[in-house]
């Protein structure tokens, strides 16, 4: 095999593919990158098992060929190189050798034989979007999906297509996050549960440009992204999701309108006095149009008051600062509004459209300690 | 105690403080800033007991007194606080309330008795440069000091002052790195041996302007350094330091004059092959006015022909790349000269005037293996 690409393009296809090399792995295979230059186009291909990546690197084939080379030794060595033409080349024995300008690297490589290419996706069934909208709504969901939970489920993100609308939906036991956007088209239902992994990792790829496009491709165990010139494959998590709508509710008593950015700064500045770790909640103290915030800890204790309009009752209520932080800072609205019925049922945050709503279980306090 | 500062003076005087807290200590004092309230100026102090800062804070005092924080939550909450006048006042059981616009915080303070001014130093032995000028001298020599070393000598750096000339060393055991600058007036000779901690930290306080002074003052077993509204003292290490003139020669077989950019990028590459901990030396072959560089080792295997003016015999020579690199970086010269006499010799690189000589012994090669 030999190939001639710019080191800028080589270095942005290594890039993409690095996002489905697994940091740890006891199949070596698998920390490779394999470069197929055996048709007429250069792909680098990247396959944990779980998330697959092929993506089409500009270029020129002088000797057609495939071999699989040490994903962090071969990104290391592009990087670093000048900028400019390089040359790759392997041998029989799968020794490849990287050349630009008076640089001469000689690594060695693998046949690819046992490598794993990604599962052949029908492009039947598809949806497309800006990748600025999709790269948004993922993040202003994935935090709060659980890591590391008993349940897989959690660890995903449920996302819906139905009635001209895409929703994405994520939990974690104590939150929900859901975003929706309008769609262009009709599409057919679809619901599919997509690991948080997968998501974190796209999310990375997207330029986030609005005027770029990716099309998603379901089946009914993977999911597809296409964009530019790459595609990413992933598993989807087998079952059916929480059935989040029986948990919202449009009833409230308490109706709070606040600016964000002042909301959110003290949240933030309230949690310097929690140690990790530690579950000390934020308490809200609503008088009339003031909202108090405190918090006490063995570091010390906070007060601040913050003009907000209100309607219904009083209400002391506590919360995990964390948890209203994390919403808040994914809120583009300059004033948001919180719905409360009582300080043991939940908490929403949502707009009026209901494009994104947040529900934030409080957390339980003395309350005749606040009076 | 009652004093009112803005947010930017606190934060600014904080941060110069902070370089004096020493991250962990069994004398829970020394992780405090001392608030220095009891004359007509605002005084942050802070002494790790081998380094110590005093720093003046503009600001104005309501009610005099002295009270100690603790450094981080201190440093945490101001820097938290919103862009405003900040006010600080302590009770008489030390409990310090910070407020600004409406947040209100309280934290434990502690009374200061305890603490440990810092060492009177007799203003009678100075030395004035500008800022610009230590900070690039610290950053030009420091890498070369020894961390951890059994030799607290090597830990430190030689300041010396002879012949209108300030001169900086520091010694590994492997190189030697020097560099000297001119003064403007005549100084007292003088010879100190100050810990890299403290020049570490020094640097990171400079401005690095050059119309900003500096000040220094040499005691028998401190050095104070003097600039904008601090003042840091150190204690030295104590011993003579080496005797470095011994080690340098003017005597050279090859020079060779190479541009520094390209030898460090070819260098920068080669370190890609070699794993950390590993001692794979770069080999440079000298053969007329190629100097080809290569690296083998269990990743890979990496050549490199740069075009260089040669003057004197051929040479194989061996050096660890980490070492030609740290020099090669600090060099602002675009061509730099390498001095040699043979393999096992230590190597210069210096410039024509000796304001700077970096030397590094080289590793010991299998000369045959590579002719």
């Amino acid at each position: 095999m030999k190939l001639v690409c710019s080191k800028s393009n080589l270095l942005k296809s290594i890039n993409i593919s690095m996002k489905a090399v697994p940091s740890k792995t006891t199949m070596t295979i698998l920390e490779c990158i394999l470069i197929d230059a055996s048709s007429s186009q250069i792909k680098f291909i990247s396959n944990d098992m779980e998330l697959g990546i092929e993506t089409i690197v500009e270029g020129m084939i002088l000797e057609k060929g495939i071999v699989a080379a040490d994903a962090k030794i071969f990104y290391e060595i592009i990087r670093r190189l000048p900028d400019n033409d390089v040359s790759i080349e392997s041998d029989n024995n799968y020794t490849i050798t990287i050349t630009c300008e008076k640089a001469n690297f000689k690594i060695p490589g693998k046949s690819g034989e046992d490598f794993t290419y990604l599962p052949i996706i029908e492009r039947d069934h598809s949806l497309t979007l800006s990748q600025y909208t999709l790269k948004e709504m993922i993040r202003q969901t994935i935090f709060s999906i659980a890591v590391n939970e008993n349940n897989p489920m959690m660890t995903g993100e449920l996302i819906e297509i139905k009635d001209h609308y895409l929703k994405m939906v994520s939990l974690d036991g104590h939150r929900i996050s859901i975003r929706r956007t309008e769609l262009k088209k009709d599409y057919p239902e679809t619901k599919a549960v997509v690991p948080g992994k997968t998501l974190n990792e796209i999310s990375k790829i997207l330029s986030g440009e609005m005027d770029d496009q990716v099309s998603i491709y379901f089946t009914k165990n993977h999911i597809m992204f296409e964009f530019d010139q790459t595609m990413v494959v992933s598993r989807l998590i087998e079952g059916e999701y929480f059935r989040v709508d029986h948990m919202l509710s449009n009833d409230y008593e308490i109706r709070v309108s606040v600016n964000k950015k002042e909301f959110l700064e003290c949240i933030e500045r309230s949690t310097l006095l929690v140690k990790e770790g530690d579950k000390k909640p934020i308490v809200v103290n609503l008088i009339d149009n003031q909202m108090e915030m405190r918090i006490d800890s063995a570091l010390g204790s906070m007060r601040e008051d913050i003009n907000v309009e209100k309607e219904g009752k009083d209400i002391i209520i506590g919360f995990n600062p964390k948890f209203l932080a994390d919403a808040l800072r994914v809120i583009d609205d300059e004033t948001i509004d919180i719905y409360m019925v009582n300080a043991k049922a939940p908490c929403f945050i949502k707009d009026e459209q209901e494009m994104y709503t947040y529900l934030i279980l409080p957390v339980n306090i003395n309350q005749n300690q606040y009076r």
